[in-house]
């Protein structure tokens, strides 16, 4: 195939590496770990995201923006957090360079080092929580709804495009509220934001659920999650809520005066999703010819490619496609008209493919004659000649037919790959042989965990919402069980 | 007055400072130098940035991304660039954190330490131009429209809430050319979006220029800016645009194959406003009762303020207003119903004064008898009884002339504000009494420019577009003179 990309069945790591960078959606950069989005990629993270900040929007939350620099000592100042965090983080520690006495360039400057070093944050709980402070004093400062969208750092020696990078971009919400129950209702309804958006705007279908106590967030109470499947069989955590108790009340000695005129230390949630969701995205629905994008969030959602010979075909086609272009665009649709004559109609063809471009008008002068389009579907590759005539309203409901579709498919490779085992022979049979999450009773504790991951690198997912209480015998100690949970090894 | 707002003529930079903090555009941060932008300063930063960009997709850019580090070693490149940049800088120099075996938190970990120290951006020209490399080959690669919506950070020791901090957001337009006109061609153009976008949406006269040598950006070849004018007289750099030449492309090695099969460098700008049009909007426009909000940007353009006594009349109230404010969104306002309980209607007037938002409607029960609301403008602080009926269009209207009315006042205070002088007495003291621009005779050399900066602190902020040669003597030195320029003690 002319576009070298790797199949996914040969090596599905490398397939997916060709897709980003031959897809133009991100490239390597020459600080190790970080990656540059590239125009197509952060056309596709601004749909994400526009989409998302409406939905905080329209659930009471406001946007703003905290310092990328975070003191070393907040980093100390919740127990759990700093255990999690204050690991692999970029250190700042000077703050001038000067030119080098001996000639080479410039060196960092001795006499100009901080008195506390700072951390480029790789997330914000502890700022944040620094300055709630200051701005809660009584039950009418809250609930305090914030979200904000920003770039955080935390050091990763194996980096994968988007899936896992030492720089990230994300939202990060971090709200604060009079009661616990509100909380956690917060917290919940933001687990289902993120369900709902990666359900009807990725068609990424997701298992909701809680995590287990060492998978937690540090600092959380209870941490809810949303984890998708990708093709190779293997989990994706989408998205994470959690519920942070009264945790960063107390380090950061953040209380308010209740209506009972009372003292009492703020409960807080914090939830974010990154530009891991980007990665998510593209191996799930993508196959062996490109990406395919979901129309809703698609960069491009129609592309028109026209065919012609010499100056005075290309004159009528101009004219007739120009007027479609503007239809569509009266339709709501992100059309682009690649009249580009560098290059033909079939490489064009193969970079639209390559680009999962939903749909690709192909009109030549014959197709204007018999007034239609060559319309083709990029994820089931049909196909069709449609008339020209009422063309925006048609392609309106295929790009819901093929968004519809492809949830519907994932849907289905989901629901066949959740796997019930018993027995931990099975288990690893699944794993190795099927992939997918399995579930399978626990018996609860973090030591039969940890060694579930050592002996077969799979980790428990969730604990799904709802779970049924069914009782059983953890399938490896044997020891009482009281519910199932959902293993699988995951990115 | 009870919003306890220091006035101008006692203390204009407390002024300043009073507005921005008790405004809640923005808080002090416990990182020296960087803010915490606070929600309702966001939401007028993102409608700002929202216009902008669509400016710059209008004008046919690509967003895209770069990592927020750069390598030492790049910045000293570009030789203009290092000695402009390569100094107050925020330096990474480890990657880990551990524990302090002395139980005193976390400490830097030794081992952890970078072979090259990274840099966090101050401006993104090296590691773009060093990505640039890899994407430009040939002609049909250009030109290459991107810009980035970042944080970057300059180390600095005398900071400003939004005019100076260390970390800002900002967007960096840069892109490549095949020929000089070219890009020259570019580099003008968005200096002509920024000062329509001032103009049309801050309300903000500017004057369009190209700076002098000594202050052009390090790296440039021509500094394309916009300057205006605040209340106190001084002048404020509200954006630039630089034609860097072949600078960048010679020092990453860009060069393309031309049409005529030549390898030629790639010719270039870089282009940038910052969170800085935040604070030149506050000094520009507001007044001893508080901010004034441009419409077009301000982030609520209408407050409704309900006056009742008892449930009973709330009820009324609430239902007419509901649907009046269903009426103003849907004419596209951003409106915000005030009917907090927890406080009166005399404190909400003030609040909103406070803020800056340009329409305050206060509606009670004898009003929605007689069919009418008070309408009270910020920027005139006059009031009126308007009819309900057909309210949405009227304050349309009101709105656009307030915007209107926010730019002539400033544009009669810069008008009246460029002073001509031939004398370098005169020049001091219309410095010292009147302030604003001075326009005067200069003999082109930058050791006269650095001598009236010595002498006076004022700056060259500008030379105008199609300034008249018109000959004559510089002010200082005697020698002659080609033009005239704009000096002004500067932000």
């Amino acid at each position: 195939m002319s576009k070298e990309i790797t199949a996914r069945a040969v090596d599905y790591s490398q397939w997916y590496n060709d897709l980003v960078l031959k897809g133009g959606l991100a490239d390597y950069s020459a600080v190790k770990g970080c990656m540059v989005i590239k125009p197509y990629g952060f056309a596709l993270w601004e749909n994400m995201r526009d989409v998302l900040d409406k939905m905080f929007k329209d659930t009471g939350h406001q946007n703003a923006y905290f310092p990328l620099l975070i003191p070393k000592s907040f980093l100390s100042k919740e127990a759990a957090h700093v255990e999690g965090f204050a690991k692999e983080c970029a250190v700042v520690t000077h703050y001038r360079l000067k030119n080098d006495p001996n000639g080479g360039g410039v060196v960092v400057d001795p006499e100009a080092k901080l008195e506390e070093e700072l951390i480029i944050r790789p997330t914000s709980e502890t700022i944040i929580w620094n300055t709630y402070k200051d701005w809660i004093q009584s039950y009418r400062d809250l609930p305090l709804l914030i979200n904000q969208w920003a770039n955080v750092v935390r050091w990763e020696m194996r980096t994968r495009l988007f899936l896992r990078t030492a720089e990230f971009l994300w939202q990060e919400g971090h709200t604060a509220h009079a009661t616990e129950a509100e909380a956690v209702e917060e917290a919940q309804k933001m687990m289902e934001v993120y369900a709902t958006f990666a359900e009807n705007y990725l068609a990424l279908p997701v298992i909701r659920g809680t995590k287990s106590e060492s998978e937690r967030f540090a600092g959380a109470v209870d941490t809810y999650c949303i984890e998708a499947l990708m093709q190779d069989g293997k989990a994706l955590q989408a998205g994470t809520s959690h519920f942070l108790g009264q945790n960063f009340a107390k380090a950061f000695d953040v209380q308010f005066t209740g209506k009972d005129n009372k003292l009492e230390y703020v409960w807080a949630t914090s939830w974010g999703v990154s530009t891991r969701l980007v990665g998510a995205l593209v191996m799930a629905h993508s196959d062996d010819e490109g990406l395919v994008m979901p129309p809703r969030v698609a960069p491009i959602q129609v592309v028109i490619v026209p065919i012609y010979k010499g100056d005075d075909q290309k004159k009528v086609l101009d004219e007739r496609i120009g007027a479609l272009v503007q239809e569509l665009k009266q339709a709501g649709i992100r059309v682009k008209y690649d009249d580009n004559d560098n290059s033909r109609p079939g490489w064009k063809f193969a970079e639209y493919e390559l680009k999962g471009v939903p749909v690709r008008l192909a009109i030549g002068p014959r197709d204007l004659e018999n007034g239609v389009a060559e319309v083709a579907r990029r994820d089931t590759r049909e196909k069709a000649n449609l008339p020209l005539e009422g063309l925006a309203a048609r392609i309106q409901d295929l790009l819901e037919e093929i968004q519809h579709n492809l949830y519907q498919k994932a849907l289905h490779f989901q629901e066949t790959h959740v796997t019930q085992v018993d027995d931990f022979e099975t288990f690893q049979k699944v794993l190795d042989e099927k992939g997918g999450f399995v579930s399978a009773p626990w018996d609860g504790t973090a030591e039969t965990e940890e060694k579930i991951k050592e002996l077969t690198k799979a980790t428990i997912r969730c604990i799904p919402l709802n779970n049924p209480k069914e009782g059983g015998k953890d399938m490896l100690t044997g020891k009482p069980s009281a519910e199932r949970v959902l293993f699988a090894r995951a990115y």
